[in-house]
């Protein structure tokens, strides 16, 4: 990194690959606590995930650790066909995690890929997989520092934006682009209920980087840009189709609706549009236990005579979207094949 | 009444106008425990509506009970003048409490006229308040269940009620309505952040008069309509104004533009459109402390380094709104001058 922005401590600190161990910073703690969640093999960075101890792109990193914990285990076995079988076990426990990111789908594709070149060279599968899997988490940051740069020129100097739940480096990667642009900005992020990434992750990482960030429940946004105070609405997307379908954390259709009635503009920020997802019908949608609907923080906050409805994701159609910025560039949500094509051609 | 559909205990119990003192169920602990707040005099009274022990239709009844404290302190001074001073300052600081909430207002004039023709007969205040207070409350809820039997045809039999924060007697009226017109529903409520009104307080009840219920946080409605899961969007209003502009808690607005995109009916209940607000710019629109939004039932939630933006209420503009529901009968939001027209004329 050349940039003198500084990088949050969710980004730099999020998944540590040790001698030992993967050790995961507790998100769900963060920032009241700064601890890490140690896993000794892949069955507990699998639990860690689905626990979410680490959510956004962190099952990414986390799940690339795991294959790599995996790869030690396997180069004790006899036998080629065992590497093979627990490798493959491996990925298939790390992917069931969170079935709506693809990430850790493809994460694990690569290494299994990777996994198959050394078993039928003869090599030793631990040096391999962990070079790869450190290898993918630069190579995502290195994208996610293009998309920052191509999504900074769509945010004003003076723009207050608002954010919903926690968009990782998509998010903190275009604040450093339009800090080092020599704009400044303002944040409001929603609280994202249930699991608090806006109020928790979120703002303590735009603070980190110095942007004057405040605090809304995730039913304030529409109130917000009926009166004119938010410049523009920018999230992450676990994915966008190729027709232009935005998945993302639950509320944020509700706020992209609102942000189309009332004219302000919304950017979704991925990597790259999925091309295993055509559309809408073909992305599972997580439903996790209700039950965390009806807490905050571990405490009951609802009658006891009522049942919890957590869908976890929604999907904002492209009419209510207004840029999907890649690490190739900006797209219209209608334009999403270009993405595929010639990168030296969309660029733009 | 002649209901067998059970009265919720928020209705029944909510304020009790004692010998020695007002007392007032905490709202802010409801339904996790079941205590009063003791009020002795109007000042007490005032300040637990500003901390919100009570809210919905809560400070009305609170607001006229804390009249009745301050009459009995009143009939202990030694001039008309004096008593007629004490009612004044009583009645200011109760209205000052909450200010978008105009039946505080209206129930303090209404006390303060009864107040000023006891005074010129010469007569103690204590008991005419008191009866005034008290009759005050059982006009409100007879208007509740007017409103109720006007709400109920909008409600098919098997639909899904999605409702935000706590309508109080206007929901549980128009609920039980229904129920008495033999139809079933089930209801989801939001759960309202940062006050959890519907998580506490809606749940609470709705599951007290038998209705099935579940419960999302603010963020989940757009998604449930956008999938054909909810029949009809139905909440309280705080005011509506001469135009048609409906101003409830904080979120409203959102879930109705939401709920106008998806084709869902967004209804409103009040008892009576505002003739003091003509329009929305003449409805003053409380902010709270930001600090509730940095905090759930009293515990941090959100990073220290962020600041909380708390604006209470929103307004709806009549083009998201399908029909507002008044103790007269529904009304178009375009339409509402005809409620202040001969009564006779707009039963429909």
């Amino acid at each position: 990194m050349t940039s003198t922005v500084p990088v949050p401590t969710l980004i730099s600190q999020s998944v540590l690959l040790d001698d030992d161990a993967v050790r995961i910073l507790d998100r769900r703690v963060f920032p009241f606590e700064r601890t890490w969640v140690t896993c000794r093999d892949h069955e507990d960075v699998a639990r860690a995930i689905e626990d979410m101890v680490t959510q956004s792109s962190g099952p990414l990193f986390a799940a690339a650790a795991g294959m790599a914990l995996a790869a030690r285990d396997a180069d004790r076995l006899a036998t080629v066909e065992q590497r093979r079988e627990l490798m493959a076990g491996a990925g298939r426990r790390l992917v069931s995690t969170r079935p709506t990111n693809n990430q850790i789908r493809d994460v694990v594709a690569e290494l299994l890929e990777v996994t198959e070149t050394a078993l039928a060279a003869g090599e030793r599968l631990a040096p391999v997989v962990e070079h790869s899997a450190l290898d993918a988490g630069h190579r995502y940051l290195a994208r996610s520092r293009a998309l920052g740069e191509h999504a900074a020129p769509l945010i004003p100097d003076g723009a207050t934006v608002l954010t919903h739940c926690w968009a990782e480096s998509y998010l903190t990667e275009t604040v450093a682009a339009v800090l080092r642009s020599g704009k400044r900005i303002d944040a409001i992020c929603t609280e994202t209920r249930p699991y608090l990434q806006g109020a928790r992750l979120t703002a303590e990482s735009l603070a980190e980087m110095g942007v004057p960030t405040r605090l809304i429940t995730d039913g304030m946004a529409a109130h917000l840009m009926s009166r004119g105070e938010v410049t523009a609405f920018v999230t992450a997307a676990d994915r966008v189709t190729m027709d232009g379908h935005v998945v993302n954390k639950i509320g944020t259709l509700q706020i992209a609706v609102s942000a189309h009635t009332f004219g302000v503009p919304y950017v979704a920020l991925v990597q790259a549009p999925d091309r295993q997802a055509p559309d809408a019908a073909s992305v599972e949608l997580e439903n996790r236990d209700g039950d965390e609907v009806l807490h905050c923080l571990g405490r009951r906050t609802a009658s006891t005579r009522v049942a919890g409805l957590y869908p976890a994701f929604d999907i904002t159609p492209p009419r209510f979207v207004s840029a999907v910025v890649t690490d190739r560039g900006r797209f219209s949500p209608h334009d999403m094949a270009s993405y595929h094509n010639d990168p030296a051609e969309v660029q733009r």
